[in-house]
This record gives C-alpha cells, sequence and structure tokens, in this order.
C-alpha cells in the first residue's frame, strides 16, 4: 500500500481528494496496489468534509511519518509550499504538484534533490491542466530534436479573446463576463499579463531543452492593449488573435523564449482552440508538428493530472528516472528581439505613410475603419529592432507579431 | 548498452535506423547508455546502405545472440512477424512495433507473453504514426474512467476527403491523386475500405476499456461510397465528412466500436484535421475532452514513435510495468446498431416524401439539387434500425451518421 498526503485543501486539494477515493478500485489496478489518502493538510478547518478525519495542520506529521510514501503539494506560490516540498523530498518522499509557479522558479533545485533522494518530482498538472502534455514531451518525443514548442496556455485569456472575437465584446467586458463566470481570478493580473503563461512556458522550455528558463528571463506581454479595432483588422486578414507563449530553438543553441499577442492563421489548428481550452504545439526533427488539446484548468482535470502522476510514482516507487534539467543561465536564453516574422501594425497615420514606411505591406481594412489610423501586414519577415526603425516617426498604436 | 536489432528494412525500418543512429548522442543521454544498432534483418540485399555490415538473413542469429535486448519488428502482416515476435519475447528481448495488424489481432497474447517473461512489447507506432497516444492514453489519463476514444485514423482517407471538400475532386481523382503523392497504396483497399483504421480502434480500444477487441467485432465501413454530392450537403449544413473510428464505453460495460463516415461540425476540432494528419480525442470522467493531433503516417514521424518506445524499454530494462488487458469475447463488444444519433439521409425522393417519412427533419439544399433526390438530416437521435424502419420504401442514396 502506498500513502499519500495532500498538501492544501483549495480546488486542485480537493479535487484530488475526490479523484483518488472516488477511483480506488480502477486507480489500485493501475498503481498494482491500493493508494491511501492518509493525511490533508490545511490551516482551515473542514468539519463537515468526508475527509474530516484526515486533516492535520502540522506538516512535520506528514513529514516524519514513515508511512507516507507520495506529497501533493497543491498549496501554490512559492513560499511555504518550497519549504515543504524542500522537506518532504528530503525526507525520501515524491512529490506531485500543479505548482507552476515554483516548478518555473525553483524546477532545476527541486528535480536536482529528488534524484539525490532517488524519488520522483513530477508536474504534468502544473502546465495545460489535465492534457497530458509533460509526459509526451519528455517520453514519446524523446527520439526527436525539439525545434519548437508554442502555445494557447492560458484559458483565461483565451475565453476572453474569444469573446472579443465571436461577440465584439470590449477587453474589459469580456474580462467581467469570465469573472462572474469564475474563469478569472478577482485580480486577474496574472492571467492577463501573461505571467502565468509565462510560468508555463519555462517549465516546457527546460523540458524541451535542457537548461531552465526562468520567467525574468522571458520578455512577457499579455493581453490588456489588444482592442477591438485589432481583432477585426485581423478578422478581415483572414486571422485570429491569440496569446501564445513560445520557446524556440535558436542555431546558437540558446532558447528563444517569450509569452505575446500574436495573429494566428484561420486555418492553423491553433486558431480553433476557443474558450478556456488550451493547446500545445510541439515541433520536432523527426514528428513534424503534433498538438496536444484539452481544458487547460478546472478542478477535475488538473486533479485527474495530478493523479496520474501519483500512480506513476506509486507504480515506480524506487527506480523512476527522474525528469531533470540542467542550470541556466544568461547565456542561454535570448529574448524575441532577434526572431524576424511577419507584422501587423496599426498607427495613427495615412495609409500612403505606412506604405511609404512598409513597402509592400498588405493594408487591412475593417468595417469601422477610423478616419485617422491605418492597419496592414508587413510584407516580409522584420526583427523588431528593423520594424521599429522602419517605422520611426510613426505614432504606433498596436505591434502584434503574426505567426507563421 | 543495449543492443537493438530491427526486423524489415523497409520505410519504416530505415527510418528506426536513421533516427536511432542519426540521435545517438541525444538518444544515449535519455536513455541513461549507449543504444546500438546491432542487427538488420531483411531477406533482401543492401551493399550500398550505411549499415551493410549489419544486415542478416537468419532471425536465430538475432534470437540466439544474449547481447541483443530490444527486437524492433517492422515487418508488418501477421505471419513471420508474429513468429519472430513470439520467439524474440520468449527469448526474454523485449520487442516494439508498429505494426497495427499484428497488435489488433494478437495483442493479448503477446502482452501477455511479455508479462510472463518480465520484458516489454511495446507499440506506440501502431496508432497515429508519430502522435503519441498510447502511453498518454494509459499513463497520463489512468485517473480517469474512459467514456469514450474517437479519431481520424487513417491520412489516406482523410487526404482524399480534404481533396473531396476542397478541390471538389470526386473520390476517384482524389484516390488518384493520393496514389501518385504516395499517400495511398496502388491497392488502396485497406485504407479506403476502413481495415486500417479499424485495426486502430481495436488497439484504443483495448487500452482505454481492458479487454481485448478484434477487428471482426468491428462493423467497419470506408468512404468508397461517400459522393461529391453528399460532400456539398453536409457543407450546405456547416459540416464535413470524416472517416472515425469510435469506441464507446455501453451502460452495460460492453465495447460500441465501429468505423464509418460521419458529419462533423466544422466548430468540432476534428474538422479541422486535413490531409494526411489524424488526431484522436478522448473523452474521460475527470479530464472531459483531450486532443492529439499529428501526422499519422510517414517514415520519420513512425519511427520516432518506435524509437521513443526503444528508449523506454532500455531505460526500464526489467522492471518497465506492461501494458496489458483482459482478453476478448463476444460478451465484450456491440455493434452500432443500438447508439442513437442524428443522421443525414440523401434518397431517391421528393423533399415531401422525405418530411413525411421523419417529421421535424432539416431539408438540405446545394448548388447542382437533383431533380429526383432529397437529403435531411433528422430532427431527432435515432437508432440505425429506428431510421431504417422510417425509411422503408424509399430508395436510399446515403446515410451517414452525425457526430453531435
Amino acid at each position: 500500500m502506498v500513502n499519500v498526503a495532500v498538501l492544501g485543501f483549495g480546488t486542485v486539494g480537493s479535487g484530488v481528494a475526490e479523484v483518488l477515493t472516488g477511483h480506488e478500485d480502477s486507480i489500485e489496478r493501475k498503481a498494482d496496489g491500493l493508494i491511501r489518502l492518509k493525511y490533508i493538510l490545511d490551516v482551515r478547518d473542514f468539519p463537515d468534509s468526508p475527509f474530516a478525519d484526515r486533516f492535520v495542520k502540522d506538516f512535520s506529521v506528514i513529514e516524519q511519518d514513515p508511512e507516507v510514501d507520495i506529497v501533493v503539494e497543491t498549496i501554490g506560490g512559492a513560499g511555504v509550499a518550497l519549504d515543504f516540498t524542500r522537506r518532504a523530498l528530503e525526507a525520501g518522499k515524491s512529490v506531485v504538484t500543479s505548482n507552476k509557479e515554483l516548478v518555473a522558479t525553483q524546477g532545476y533545485e527541486l528535480t536536482q534533490l529528488a534524484r539525490e533522494k532517488g524519488v520522483c518530482y513530477l508536474f504534468e498538472a502544473s502546465v495545460g491542466g489535465g492534457i497530458p502534455i509533460i509526459r509526451p514531451l519528455s517520453q514519446c518525443l524523446a527520439a526527436n530534436e525539439i525545434l519548437e514548442i508554442y502555445g494557447i496556455l492560458n484559458g483565461t485569456t483565451n475565453y476572453i479573446l474569444t469573446r472579443m472575437i465571436r461577440a465584439g465584446l470590449s477587453f474589459d467586458a469580456a474580462l467581467r463576463e469570465a469573472q462572474e463566470k469564475g474563469y478569472a481570478e478577482r485580480d486577474p493580473s496574472a492571467d492577463v499579463e501573461g505571467h502565468d503563461a509565462c510560468r508555463k512556458i519555462c517549465i516546457l522550455a527546460a523540458i524541451a531543452f535542457g537548461r531552465h528558463v526562468y520567467p525574468d528571463q522571458v520578455p512577457t506581454q499579455g493581453i490588456t492593449e489588444v482592442t477591438l479595432a485589432d481583432v477585426d483588422y485581423a478578422e478581415s486578414a483572414g486571422k485570429k488573435i491569440k496569446l501564445l507563449g513560445r520557446a524556440i530553438r535558436m542555431e546558437d543553441a540558446r532558447v528563444c523564449a517569450y509569452v505575446a499577442p500574436h495573429l494566428v492563421d484561420q486555418a492553423d489548428p491553433l486558431a480553433g482552440v476557443e474558450d478556456v481550452f488550451n493547446a500545445i504545439s510541439v515541433r520536432g526533427d523527426a514528428i513534424g508538428d503534433v498538438m496536444f488539446y484539452g481544458r487547460g484548468a478546472g478542478k477535475l482535470p488538473t486533479a485527474s493530472a495530478v493523479v496520474a502522476d501519483v500512480i506513476d510514482a506509486a507504480r515506480n516507487m524506487g527506480h523512476r528516472r527522474a525528469l531533470f534539467w540542467e542550470p541556466g543561465g544568461q547565456d542561454a536564453v535570448c529574448g524575441a528581439d532577434g526572431l524576424a516574422s511577419r507584422w501587423y501594425v496599426r498607427a495613427k497615420a495615412s495609409t500612403e505613410a505606412l506604405r511609404a514606411a512598409l513597402p509592400g505591406c498588405k493594408l487591412l481594412a475593417r468595417r469601422e475603419s477610423g478616419g485617422d489610423e491605418a492597419a496592414c501586414l508587413t510584407g516580409r519577415e522584420l526583427t523588431r529592432p528593423q520594424l521599429d526603425q522602419l517605422l520611426a516617426g510613426i505614432e504606433l498604436r498596436s505591434v502584434i507579431r503574426v505567426l507563421d
């Protein structure tokens, strides 16, 4: 029998308890043995919970109980969660988490520690909610050199953009709707400013390319400045605006990683990813493009990914090869300035001025084209500094990269 | 060091040799040791191959060499491939294959044998080419009860349907084009009659639901009877025709498995899967819907899936938990007769006659609506026998299930 302790009884933690106990028979079959939820750690009291007898408030009870094999950390953040994760690994317990902030900032240290102790640190649920991506990337695509990984990594912003595109809502109105539906937090900044997507692309980049990429190395732009005018112009060009996290292996072996809105062609499978769904594309030298699609968040999808990691840890107790990567560094990562692409530009300018600045550009029109502005797609690929040089002296309203 | 023998130097086998030797460094890192291609078995001679010194013609050389740990079977079919697979497993060697026919017909026996011998029988490449699906389904979704698995499992037929839909080619013309491009065999029957998709849904069903499903238990209909008229009518209803393999867990725990063309709504992610791409959707009770998308065939994608299995077998030598399922049986599977859905019907009949037979149906029109026929979508869900009863006496030209 394998004993599990869940840290934090919030949305994900309570989902884990529910999935672990609700699927006991089939999990026992798959794990080759019973998995018992022995403790739940939370500072709050839950006297009416069916798990009431399993609650503890002191982590050292779990830390010092030799029967506990696997600790599920769903506290979030990089404070107490880091302390408890370190202590659990030091005590020889495997740790499974959905905590993307902790993996993105401390993943190198924690995977190393797990390796030294011969236990697992698993985090399938930290990216893409229930979508299988960490394991496919590290195992199924192991025969590939990964060239690029990119995707729609945040469901909240994808919902907002979908509502702007399909219902013509402004950003503010779509955000309010997302909050009413429970898709966005009261303080939505981690989502709408791109930080959540940034953490996820850091984790994916580390696994795909083998070195840690820290969130503060990744230029991150959210969707707060995307307007309905941009949505309309994009549509007139057969494209949709999507917030993408991207990590690309450059020729010098550095990783170009960033988060920003992109114009995505409607024929691209990513364009069809709507509402709160996520999708992650991986480009490998042998496989070409593969895409993983599903619900990127939510109690049960995320909990099911956590429990799959628990089953994996349980059935490979003692001999699962740890996920790991090399430490990061300033030499490991570059921003997107050197990455050439086509661009969408909206400016306070005449069409003539825009055409003069960007010869060969494709001018765009929309239903309510304003009198004082013009928009276009550049005809050729440019880096952002090259683009800015060409547009010097023109008052820019939006500049969005085109995904080609 | 782990030694590998490849059986069959055709498209996939030569791709495996190429990937294994071309990525030696990164594979060594991922497998925690060198993987050496020691033998290639083929009846033909390849004097100019860079691997010329590794060819053998007698399987017993491989069988009796205790250095060979992993045998890659890319011969195909269920004849000599079955014999060699049995003998390799009996000799305590792990076997990795891309051979869907063998897994679909003999998978129960071979996984049992592998289990008894403490080795692996792995077949990620047998479904979806390079798309990771077998491992995500068996591991990442382990905390879910799978409710349904379905998808576009054959790239050749998807290419033909795409060309019918987008270029207005007839089935015959699209098939010829697919043959010219090398996407279809000279004898295309295994693809266009649905047998290839049938084998793949059998494998997916066994893993998802835990009992063997045999190809001869699965009603299989291909795309040879799909006409441009059907394509047009479908388009007028906002739908596309796709050949799907489906396996659904019924309330009585039987598996309803079949292969047939379906009308898929254009908003469904499957509708956007074009050309030779494949996509597989899985519905779990916790995760909801997840989809896996990519190239379903081709030398390097398929080879990369084989090599990922080789790496997995190599790094878990001696303690990888085998994939397995229970034997099949007549009680395990039911056809699709009991499965209610909406239907697309095209008949030699007047619109009035069709409306009288199917009250509440939605009549469809197309550019060149013929004088002697009418088409509609049924308004409510019906089983096929119920539909046939309502349409008794009407001359049917096409009946296609709607995926809702």
